[in-house]
C-alpha cells in the first residue's frame, strides 16, 4: 500500500516518477490565466488566518459545504473566520474523491508542511498554525507565489480597470515576478440588461475619455483599452461564453442595435447575437493586430439559482456545465478571421467534456503551419480540473491533435494557495506517458520524453506567449 | 488468473475485498425505485419454473436474444417456457462483455447455488435445478427478498391505482418488509394522444370521484390520487421524460390547452409543453409540501421501433438512449421551485452518459446547505447498468459532487432475481475506494471510508427517504 | 518495462496475447471500407519512394504537420519528395501518444522490417531503405496486400464511376483477392450548389444514358447504375452525412424541389432537407432490394477552412468532429424503413464518441431477430481510430448490444500501407478480453472466446457481407 500523498503521489511507475523529479518538478511555473487581485500582490499582502486565504473566495469549498448541509452563513454569511474553518473542517473528510480532498492536502503540505488530515478533530490545530505561519513576512503573496516558483502571473481585468497596481508591480524592482493583466471584455457584450449595459458603457467612456453615443465610439473606446492594456505588458485576451457567437451581420444592423440598447432598449434575441458576433469579431482582429492570444472559456451555464444570485451575485458556486451547440459556430467565427489572415493565436476551453473531441479536431482545421501549435486546445477547466478531467481532456488532445506542444497548465484561481495545480497537473502527466512506457506503447526513451515534459509544463508557453523575453 | 465470479469478483485490491465484506456486504437493501408488481408479493407468489420469473417480463434479454437472431416467438411469443428458456440459454455465452452475462451468472449462484456457466449444454440442468426451487416455499417472492436482505421495496404506480395490494400488505404483519408504492403520473402528462389521455382520465376522474370538465377539476383528480398515496405510505414521485419542461405559461393559457385536449382535439407543439410544463410543476409542489422525494428519470428516446408498437405495446425492448438538450429547461424548472423555497428532495437520473458532468453539476445548483444532498445525481440508469455505467457515474458525482451522500443504488427491475445488482453495485464502489486506498490516492483510513460505504449502501438512502422511522 | 512494439504491442495479460498469437493474428483480413483506387490495385502499382505511399494522400499526416508548424509546401506542396519525407520525419517525435506515431512505427516494422524510430536522424536510412524497397516486385500495392493477408477489398466508388478497373480486376485470374466497388451517391444529395449539382448530374445522365429533366429520371439513373454496380458484384453502399435525414415530404414537394435545383435556382434549408430525406430512403429501398449492407458515416463538420478548401479541396485535412442532433432522425428513418419491412442490414459510424452510448443502444431498436447482427454500431472511425476510440466503441457495444456479433475493423484509409491497423485493432480487443479473463470479469474459457475473437476478427464479416461465397 502507497502512502498517501507522498513524494510520488499520483505517479505509479518509475518511468512516471523519474519524469515528474528529474523534469518537471524543476521547471518555473507560468501562470498564463487566473483571477488573483493584483492588489494584493503590489502590496504584498499578509493574510490573518487560513479562513482569509481559504474560504473567503473559494465557491469549490462553499459548493461542497452546501452540498454538505452546512449554511450558508458559514459560507459566504456571518460566522466568524473561526467558525467558517471549523465547518470546511468538518466538511473535508466528506469530500473523498473530489479534487477538493487532494487540493486541501496538498496545499497544507506544500506551503505549511502540515500533514495530517483535516477534519473535525484536527481543525483547530491546523487553523492555528497555518494561521500564525500566513501573519510571518515569509508567507506575504509574493512570498508564496515564490515558494512556487512562479514567474509570470496574468490576472484578468475588465476593460474599464485603471491597471494601477499592474504599474505599480512594473516599476517595482523587488517583485521578482512578472504579472501582466489580460483583457476580459465580457462586460462590454453583456446587453441583455440595458441598465447594466449602460453603466458600464458610461464608466468605459470616462475611463478611456471617449464620448459613445453610437458604435463607432463604442468600439472606439475599447480598442483605446486595448491599446493601454497592450502599453500595460497585456499579451493575451479572454471571453467567458457559452458558445461561440458567429452570426451573419451587416454594419448597419450593428450600429441600429447598438443604438437601441444604448438608449436602454432591450434586445431581442437575433439582436443580441448579432451585436455579440459583431464585437467578438473586432476583439478578434485587435489580438491578431497586436499579437495576443485569444482565450475563450465555452460551455458554462451560469448563474442558475436566482435566490442566491440576488443575495450573493455572480462567481458564487451556482454555475454548471451546459449542454450547448459548439461546433458551427466556432467553425464559422475561426474561419472568418483565418480567411482574412487575421486569427490570432488562440485557446480554445470547454466546460462539458463531452465536447472534448469536438475542441481537440476544431483546432486542427486552422493549425496551417504557420506557427507550432497556433490553436490550442485549452487545459481542463474548472469542473474539470481534477484528474480524470485532466487525463480526458489530454488523451483527447494526444490522440486528435499533438500533446507534445500543448502550453499546459493555469489555476484559473482566486487563491494564492492553489499553486499545487501545476504539480498536480504535471504528476498526472507524467503518469500517463510513465504508464505507456512501462507497458511498451512508448519507447524508453527517457531523454526525449522529457523534453516533451519540460515543453508542456513551461517553455511551450514561455514561447507561445512571448514571455521568455 | 482469478476464477470468475468468485468471493472477490470485482474486487481487485485487498482494501477493496476489506471494504466490500466488512462494511457493504451486511448492509440491508433498500429498494427505492423498482417496477416489481405489488400483486406478487402481497400474493406472495411462487413462479413456476425459471423462464417466469426471469424472461417473461425482461426487455434487457428479449433484445438480446433479437440481436442474437432468435425469433420473436421465443421472447415474447407462444414457444413453451422450455423452449424460450433453451433459447435465451444458447444467447448467454454471446453476451460476453454486457452485463448481462454478469448478471445472469450472479443470480444464479445467489439464489440457485449454481454455478455452471449458462449455455446450449448446461441449459436442461439448469432450469430443472432452478425451476424446482422455484416451486419450493422457501423460493416464494417474500423469501427470494428475505434471502437478499431487502428492507423496503418501493414499487411504481400510476395515479388511478387503487393501492389494493400495497394496502393488503400495510396490514400484513408476516412481510417482513417495507413496500411502499411510488406516484409516477406520466400518463396524466400523455396529451400527445389525446384519445388514450382522455380514456385515462375519464380513468382518474372514477377512482378520484372528482368529475374532470376543466383544468381545475383535473388538478384536483390528481391531487386527490397524490393524498391518497401519501395515506398509503408513499414517499417518493417518478417521472420519466425525454427532457424537463419549463415552458413560460400563464394560468390562462393551461386552463384554455386543457380544455382543448379534452374535449379530444390534438395540441400543437407548443401547447403540448406548455401543460406539460404547468403540470410538472404542479406535482413538485405537491411533493414539497408532503415532503417527498421528487424522481426524474431523462433522456429515454422510446417507442423507435413502430412495428414491434403495434405488435407488443411499450417497454419490450424498443427503445434507446436520446440526445435532447438537457442543462437550460433543468434549471429553469428547478430554479423556479427553490425560488419559491418549494423544492423538495430531488433526484435526476440521465440515460445519455454524455449528460453525467451536466447533471453532477446542475445539482450542486441547488444544494443550499438546509439538507445533506438535497439534490442528487442519481445512479447510472437502464443501459448504464453496469460496471464501465457506474464507474462514470460514481466518478462525475466524485470529482464534481459529493460522492460521500449519496443515496446509492437501486434495482430499477420488473423482476424478483435482480437484487444482486445492489452487490454489483456495492462490489463497484469498493473497489474505486480501494483501488486508490492501495494507489496512494486516498489514505488508509478503512474505518472512516468504511463509515461512508456503510452510508451509501443504505444509511444515505434511509435517512434522505425517512425509511429509517 | 516492456520493450516498445515488440511482439506483445498492446497485449498486457498472458490471456490476452494468446487470444491474440493464437485465434486473432492467423484470421485473413476483409477491408469492407477503404479509399484505395483502384487503378493502383489493377495495374499492380509500384511506388517510386516511401513519400508516394505515405504522404501524398495522407491528411491525418499533413495535419500533424501543419499543427507542428510546418509550411504547406512539404505538405500538399512543391517540395521534393524527399524534403516531404524529411520534414515528416521531423514531426514524428511529437506525435508521441497520436496514433500516427503507432502506425508509423507499426508500418515500418511490417512493411519493411525497420524497427528504428523515425526521426530527423533516421530519416534518410529509412526513407533509402523502404524506397528501395517499394521499387521491388514484391512491394507492388498487390503484393503488399498479400503481405497482409487481405482476401477482401471493397472501395468507395461514385455511381458515376465506369468501374473499368473493377471490371478489368474481375477477369484477372492473377489478382489473388477479391476487390469490390462500394455504392457512395453523396454528391447525388449534394444540392447545397445547384452548378456543381448540376455538373454532376449532367455527368449521370452521360454514363447512364438516361436524359434527367425530372425528380424521376434522376432516379432512375442513380438505379441504372446501382444496378451496375451490383452487376460488378457491389455489395455496400455508402453515406457520409452530418445526421441522417428524415424530413416529412410529398413526392409532389420532391419533384418540384428537383426541377428547382435541377433548373440551376438555389434550395432553401427546408427543401435541400426534404429532398436529401426523400433520396436517402429509396437509396435504403435499393439496398434492401438487393441484399447489400448500408452504412452511414455520421458526424463529421466539415471543409471548415475557406482559404484551404480554395486551394486544396476537400479531404485534406481540414474537417473535425461535429455535435449535430442525431437520435431522432435517425430513429425515424429506420423506423420508415423497418415499418414496411424493408430495411437492409446496416452499419451506424459516428463520428462524435459523445453519440457512441446512443449508437449502440439506436441499433437494437431495429435488430429483430431476423439476422444476427442486423444493425451494426460499426468501428471507431477517422479521428477515434486509436485505441482509446476503439475501446470506447468496443465497450459501448459490448454494454449495451453484442460485441460477439460485431463485424469487425476496416481501414477507410487512402493507403496501401495502413493494414496494420487490422492488426491494432485485433490486439485491442484482445487486450479487452484478456484482462477481463485474468481479473475474473470473464472466465477463462479460451477456446470460446477464441472463437468469438475469430469470428469479430474475420467470420462475422464473411457472413455479414456474404463474403465467405
Amino acid at each position: 500500500m502507497k502512502p498517501f500523498l507522498d513524494k510520488d503521489f499520483l505517479l505509479h511507475t518509475s518511468a512516471a516518477q523519474r519524469l515528474y523529479h528529474e523534469f518537471a518538478a524543476p521547471m518555473p511555473i507560468i501562470d498564463y490565466h487566473n483571477h488573483l487581485p493584483p492588489q494584493q500582490i503590489a502590496e504584498d499582502h499578509n493574510f490573518e488566518n487560513l479562513t482569509q486565504v481559504w474560504l473567503y473566495g473559494d465557491h469549490y469549498k462553499w459548493r461542497a459545504m452546501r452540498t454538505h448541509g452546512v449554511s450558508e452563513d458559514y459560507c459566504t454569511g456571518s460566522a466568524s473566520d473561526w467558525e467558517k474553518f471549523e465547518k470546511w473542517a468538518e466538511t473535508v473528510p466528506y469530500t473523498l474523491r473530489n479534487p477538493l480532498y487532494h487540493w486541501t492536502h496538498l496545499e497544507l503540505q506544500r506551503y505549511f508542511g502540515i500533514s495530517d488530515l483535516l477534519n473535525a478533530k484536527t481543525a483547530k490545530a491546523v487553523y492555528e498554525k497555518a494561521s500564525e505561519m500566513l501573519r510571518q513576512p515569509e508567507y506575504s503573496v509574493r512570498n508564496l507565489l515564490r515558494k512556487m516558483n512562479v514567474q509570470v502571473v496574468c490576472t484578468t481585468d475588465d476593460p474599464t480597470d485603471n491597471l494601477e497596481y499592474h504599474q505599480q508591480m512594473a516599476k517595482d524592482s523587488n517583485l521578482g515576478l512578472k504579472v501582466y493583466p489580460a483583457y476580459r471584455p465580457d462586460k462590454a457584450m453583456a446587453v441583455e440588461d440595458p441598465a447594466a449595459f449602460n453603466t458600464w458603457t458610461d464608466k468605459l467612456s470616462s475611463v478611456s475619455g471617449v464620448q459613445i453615443s453610437n458604435y463607432d465610439d463604442f468600439l472606439t473606446a475599447l480598442k483605446n483599452r486595448h491599446d493601454f492594456f497592450a502599453q500595460n505588458n497585456c499579451r493575451l485576451s479572454d471571453h467567458g461564453l457559452e458558445h461561440i457567437y458567429a452570426e451573419v451581420y451587416t454594419e448597419q444592423e450593428i450600429k441600429r442595435i447598438f443604438s437601441k440598447v444604448r438608449s436602454g432598449e432591450a434586445l431581442d434575441l437575433e439582436e443580441t447575437l448579432k451585436i455579440k458576433s459583431a464585437l467578438l469579431h473586432e476583439f478578434a482582429l485587435w489580438d491578431h493586430e497586436k499579437g495576443w492570444v485569444q482565450q475563450f472559456h465555452l460551455g458554462a451555464l451560469r448563474n442558475n439559482n436566482s435566490r442566491a444570485m440576488r443575495r450573493l451575485g455572480p462567481d458564487t458556486g451556482w454555475d454548471s456545465i451546459g449542454d450547448f451547440k459548439q461546433g458551427e459556430f466556432l467553425a464559422r467565427f475561426l474561419d472568418r478571421l483565418d480567411n482574412e489572415n487575421k486569427l490570432a493565436k488562440t485557446i480554445l476551453y470547454n466546460l462539458n467534456p463531452a465536447d472534448n473531441e469536438l475542441m481537440a479536431t476544431m483546432v486542427g482545421n486552422f493549425n496551417d503551419g504557420s506557427v507550432a501549435g497556433k490553436v490550442q486546445f485549452g487545459s481542463a477547466w474548472w469542473f474539470l480540473d481534477q484528474k480524470d478531467g485532466m487525463e480526458k481532456q489530454l488523451n483527447a488532445l494526444s490522440n486528435m491533435g499533438m500533446l507534445s506542444h500543448f502550453v499546459g497548465m493555469l489555476t484559473d484561481s482566486r487563491s494564492f494557495l492553489s499553486y499545487p495545480r501545476h504539480e498536480y497537473f504535471r504528476r498526472t502527466i507524467c503518469n500517463l506517458f510513465g504508464h505507456e512506457i512501462e507497458n511498451g506503447e512508448l519507447p524508453d526513451e527517457m531523454e526525449w520524453i522529457g523534453e516533451v515534459i519540460r515543453d508542456i509544463s513551461y517553455r511551450n508557453a514561455a514561447g507561445f506567449f512571448g514571455f521568455q523575453n
